[in-house]
């Protein structure tokens, strides 16, 4: 989480919403969602890819490398395969984040015993549109892959396929999973618990994690990809103000009495994040109810852990025992015409009146588009320089072939 | 929308954590969901209970009196009873907006002729876990009564029901249907769409509805309850502000250049609501992707009106052609003891370190809770004056026996 986007320093672009200087509301756009301009160069800059302190990494070598180092910690071809693909998307869409910056600690869950690189998921339960399935402790983007091509299958056969586990390992952007469905023509949608973030309404301890929604709808034109978390932001982006030493905006975080706190080092520093909404006047009981929501599709439902009895993000004192959720929904099993309706949905929200003319009206889907053509155009992601350090430093350590840049 | 809770003035409480004046807060809470404290003094408060103004009406005779005025204007009384049903019981859990406020909305609809009090929906596809209906313009409660019926048949026999329908009319609360499902055992969800209000994040026009989502799920202990618009607040919040002469909070609406507006009057009468989150460096496009969510799940899914081709609100120019959605889930297909562990989850939040000690950490549904106990408490709901006087009104003109007071 604390490795993305630290060198992004050019953006000069000045907010037309907020009235703040762009460096810093570029900031509290991280997470890679939702750029402020869409010009090439504000997304190269703002992803990092005008970066010259490294060089450009092909997309292919970056799963080339980050399979040979699962495979060198013990994981099958296949299931090391699995993981590099979804890190890759991340860095390809501009979710870095979630990308290879966290391939460390895939790999460390693995030599610390607490992942099982070779595990296989198991169906413990079925009908016809659901599944209970148990991780058996392995991969996350195995068992999210299991589970969601279960759903997919169901979905075709009964309309709906909902399923639930327990005994994962963080699986990454949700967004992976419904794409999936959404490459199979249905809606998807994906949920995931995690470590202890977000503070409830009225409270100052982490009790549930970042717990994102996602949403695929397949469009005849773009399609809409919602990927949220839901809390306000993702602690990236406290440190991302943290280092260029801005404040942060309230309704981020809370200090260690629980006030809002608006200092972004002490804030980083105390890992409480405001639910979406921010404060109670501002409905942030919303955001808590929807971490509520998908907690209860995930470590409820599914018979993992749940809320503070999640290990501490990075803790390597337990077993995760995530809890997931996929659902795919056909919509041929509704009003003919969906993807005619979802294209015009989205065309009358593009269209929609804007505040500033410079200001584009976006849907989800359209910033990691802009991002996979500035990847296209470059021919690969130019990462960052600590986290080129820390995949050198990985390559030493497990002996495979380092990344090989453009 | 405009006529609840416009007689609290007595609430003396500061929120301890907004350090605002409880005035300007509860305001800030309303929609009547999460107040600042749970005594039951400043829940009648808050509640309208304690307005001496008026008499308590027993909530067997509001409905006795809604349905005797939708029978007088042509529904039969299955149908009327089911909109009695659902008003009196959003007034009774303190969602006055949504409750006998709307009556004449509903009676309004039908004597443009824009709803069928007679209509009853049809199926128009069916899977084994999913269901296309036509609610053929009927009463928005009869739909949503006949499509989550539906929705917990299918969760029944195919461990999920998705139900969607187009021809629809206001359904009034969300929770109203996912407590059905909830009292069936399952997990329930609900969504609608609705008139344009919600501002896309960058856009200054209203373009989607304050387009709801529920979830309830049954508990060993309390169940959870969750009820809640996409946009940060509703707009009845802001005319409450409007009439105390108070500000509003940065983050629930916009003025009529697009700029967030601060001042209630020009808010109330320019009617462009943000989304859940505010502002975009509050992560404001979270709650506009969750809007989106909704409208695909009713609009575009059910083959309804959406966006922007949704009748404005109050308009009779045209028929509403809403869409919504119904889900019901059945825990059982997945992990045993499903509301075991939901009690412990809510325990555990409950529990988790309160920022002061005088404002307990709530659970979704626990407002709602306090709610009904003061309306069993004091034998009926008293409702605001001009509530009362609409009323009145109303029986003269559709000849019908007015509210019979305690």
């Amino acid at each position: 989480m604390a490795g993305a986007m630290r060198s992004i320093t050019r953006c000069v672009f000045t907010c037309k919403l907020s009235g703040r200087k762009h460096s810093a509301c570029l900031a509290s756009c991280s997470g890679i969602k939702w750029p402020q301009a869409t010009g090439e160069r504000h997304l190269a800059t703002k992803y990092g890819l005008l970066d010259t302190g490294t060089d450009i990494i092909p997309l292919a070598d970056a799963k080339r490398f980050m399979t040979d180092c699962m495979m060198a910690v013990g994981s099958p071809r296949e299931h090391a395969e699995a993981l590099a693909v979804l890190l890759a998307e991340a860095d390809y869409r501009g979710h870095y984040s979630h990308g290879m910056n966290r391939l460390d600690m895939y790999v460390s869950d693995i030599q610390y015993g607490n992942c099982d690189p070779k595990a296989k998921p198991s169906i413990l339960k079925e009908s016809p549109a659901t599944a209970w399935v148990h991780g058996n402790n392995g991969i996350g983007a195995v068992v999210g892959n299991f589970c969601m091509a279960l759903a997919i299958k169901k979905a075709k056969e009964a309309g709906v396929g909902w399923v639930a586990c327990k005994g994962s390992n963080h699986y990454g952007i949700a967004g992976m999973y419904t794409m999936q469905a959404m490459a199979s023509g249905l809606l998807g949608m994906s949920f995931t618990n995690s470590s202890p973030f977000l503070t409830p309404t009225r409270s100052k301890q982490a009790s549930l994690g970042t717990n994102p929604i996602s949403l695929a709808a397949p469009s005849k034109g773009d399609p809409f990809v919602l990927d949220m978390a839901t809390t306000a932001v993702a602690v990236g982006k406290i440190e991302m103000e943290r280092r260029k030493g801005n404040p942060i905006p309230r309704g981020w975080a809370l200090g260690p009495t629980g006030q809002v706190e608006t200092d972004a080092e002490v804030a980083f520093k105390t890992g409480r994040l405001m639910p979406l909404g921010g404060e109670e006047c501002n409905s942030g009981y919303k955001g808590y109810g929807l971490g509520m929501l998908v907690e209860i599709f995930c470590g409820v439902l599914g018979g993992a852990n749940f809320g503070r009895n999640i290990r501490k993000w990075g803790s390597q004192d337990s077993l995760a025992n995530l809890g997931h959720c996929f659902v795919a929904v056909n919509p041929e099993c509704f009003a003919p015409g969906f993807t005619g309706r979802m294209e015009e949905l989205i065309d009358m929200m593009r269209q929609s009146e804007q505040v500033d003319a410079d200001s584009p009206v976006l849907i989800a889907g359209d910033p990691e588009r802009a991002h996979m053509k500035a990847v296209d155009d470059h021919g690969g992601v130019r990462y960052v320089k600590d986290q080129m350090a820390t995949c050198a430093k990985l390559a030493k350590e497990l002996n495979v072939k380092p990344l090989q840049s453009l």
